[in-house]
């Protein structure tokens, strides 16, 4: 069912190998001065930071470097991006990279002109911008986050061991973002599977709700088939456009709010997930397929029509003759062999998670209302024992 | 798989049973002269006429009256917009009602201050707009073009027995579009399931193309699973909020360009239901229910691998110990099934035809070249007979 809200998600994309050569049409409706946001090099090692300044100089544009965006991006290299964006006073925040750089981008976007500490009013208090805000634009070199088309921006503050995302309104989201497949050739296996798995908990985060019907559960139904045929294919030949350019279109459409449409959410997962990244800085997909099964075996009864749904819509699990338990059951067992066939993450004692740590955690982790079941402090120590 | 491309689409929609209380906000954005376009008055009989009055009155508006669009919309009424628009130097066109109503406001927004025969240039030649256009608005009342999210505008003219649709990019596309699904729960039966063939249509024209895997096509098919349950509950339940809210939403997104990526598209059955509804002016729904089983009947052979995944993945056939063409007839035959149970028109002569007309018809059915099959005049006349 689909009640009251309003819809509109005006990122332009260009897709495709020849994507980049949409870069300057797109630079023309801005100012010269353009803080070029990246991470730890490796743009510069396959070429991209090459190609994208020549067409920043080709444009006539003034570059202000701003590299070194880490993959949990922290309060510190917030509060100095803000700085070379306002001593700079830059007009047009490019991030070339994978979510970090995208949602680090957006970050500085509304902070750099924010008259207090932006971490406290942007991702503590989870206020609303109404200071000038900095234009994004988003070369992306890593598929999952779908930070390229949303207003998500997720920034990990070490001296509180906190990692808050505060998803933004419109007029946040990139202006424009470029999707060149190819460009996640080179991304190393670990970081690819880890990207797959969290297109699929953004599917899942925003699946396991509601008791009706809702075209945006077909939706998911079709992202997610996809995106188990494609990261199969994509696993064993990371060089198959097919395979990536699939996960990556996946990956965009499974956040930019269409899917959530006329759904409540859960983000219970995300929640657990990014206290674990705070504790242990370990990649972000990865804290998530961790606790995801254990979370989902334990939420299932209290949901069972749509875990029931999951599996046969999504699974292909044969119904006949089985109790909804048992076929709930089979969909989470098929989930478990795709998880294990990708390479993920299964234990959060491979991320560095100690039994002492568990409390601190599961005290770090929002409680979230949108899913089956609302938890208790006590509950999510017990999925976060049952992961390790 | 997915080329190169790029996705824009900036119309804001407000939905759900309250849409209308954001026009007020959105009229803000446009100045104070409005051109109110609607049907038939079947808007002033419920109320939604007055509604839409009182609030552009509240927010200082001078409305001028644009009624009469017809189902298919005409040349020469297009030429009437035009004057209106011109001769009174409106800054925003308003339409309230269905389809045709936006089709027809987006023809006037680029041809009233067009320096030749719009019809010549914007239908006939096909060009692209180069002249001042007139933002769009739509508060929709009927559901199946997916115009309230386009750029499609479908202009018929009777003189020449022509019947054109062209497809405008994103400078045309609605700036707001207001959805409520109860506005639709007076529609006549009759123009309720045409408009749900419309859909199912409009999805089936972008799905029956292309040999490769795409993520497009597993979003096609959840929104046809989700439109099959909906429509069955709609057709017995005309009320049935939840029925109806899924309707208009799978409208939206079947016919908003999404699908359509990574995809070449076919179109023959529209081109076909063209040219029999400038033939006979009956419902464009009813054209295309008429002649799409014989079509899809005759063209299965040639893209038999997708029929197979329309059989399975859409209408649940077990593929279990068949052949590959039997699996893809009993999904065609799935769909004969469903059709039936809608109530919808099988066969041309119900429609009017009769076969002296087939040769026109044929002839006046642009040849498409992105589907399975490029059909000859021959081809296209034998499917019309089939279709009788």
């Amino acid at each position: 069912m689909l009640g009251n809200f309003s819809y509109c998600n005006p990122t332009k994309l260009h897709f495709g190998p020849e994507a980049l050569d949409a870069l300057a049409g797109e630079l023309a409706h801005y100012g010269k001065r353009v803080q070029l946001i990246y991470g730890g090099g490796s743009i510069k090692k396959n070429g991209i930071y090459d190609q994208v300044v020549s067409i920043l100089k080709a444009a006539g544009k003034e570059i202000f470097e701003d590299p070194g965006v880490m993959p949990n991006p922290t309060t510190e290299k917030l509060y100095e991006g803000c700085k070379i964006a306002r001593e700079n006073n830059v007009d047009l925040l490019l991030a070339v990279g994978g979510g970090s750089c995208c949602d680090y981008a957006k970050g500085v976007s509304v902070s750099a002109w924010c008259d207090e500490d932006p971490w406290e009013k942007y991702y503590v208090r989870m206020e609303e911008p109404a200071n000038r805000l900095i234009p994004v634009g988003c070369v992306l070199t890593m598929v999952g986050t779908g930070s390229e088309m949303n207003g998500g921006s997720v920034i990990t503050n070490h001296a509180t061991k906190q990692k808050i995302g505060h998803v933004f309104g419109e007029e946040v989201f990139p202006k424009f973002s470029i999707l060149n497949p190819k460009y996640t050739y080179t991304l190393p296996k670990y970081q690819m599977v880890a990207g797959i798995y969290d297109i699929m908990n953004h599917i899942t985060e925003q699946y396991f709700s509601g008791e009706d019907d809702c075209t945006s559960d077909y939706l998911m139904e079709g992202l997610m088939r996809s995106l188990l045929h494609s990261s199969r294919i994509a696993v064993k030949d990371p060089e198959n456009y097919e395979a990536r350019s699939n996960l990556m279109w996946i990956a965009t459409w499974a956040l930019n709010t269409l899917v959530a449409q006329g759904k409540d959410t859960d983000w219970m997962v995300h929640m657990i997930g990014q206290s674990v990244g705070a504790y242990t800085d370990a990649t972000h997909g990865m804290t998530l397929s961790a606790v995801s099964l254990p979370y989902y075996r334990y939420v299932m009864p209290y949901g069972l029509h749509q875990f029931k749904k999951f599996a046969v819509n999504v699974w292909g699990v044969r119904p006949e003759g089985k109790t909804d338990e048992a076929i709930a059951q089979e969909g989470l067992a098929a989930m478990e062999d795709w998880m294990k066939e990708m390479g993920l993450v299964l234990h959060l004692a491979e991320l560095g998670v100690t039994e002492d740590m568990l409390d601190g955690i599961a005290k770090g982790s929002f409680i979230m209302e949108g899913g089956y079941k609302v938890l208790t402090h006590q509950e999510i120590v017990d999925i976060l024992r049952q992961s390790l």
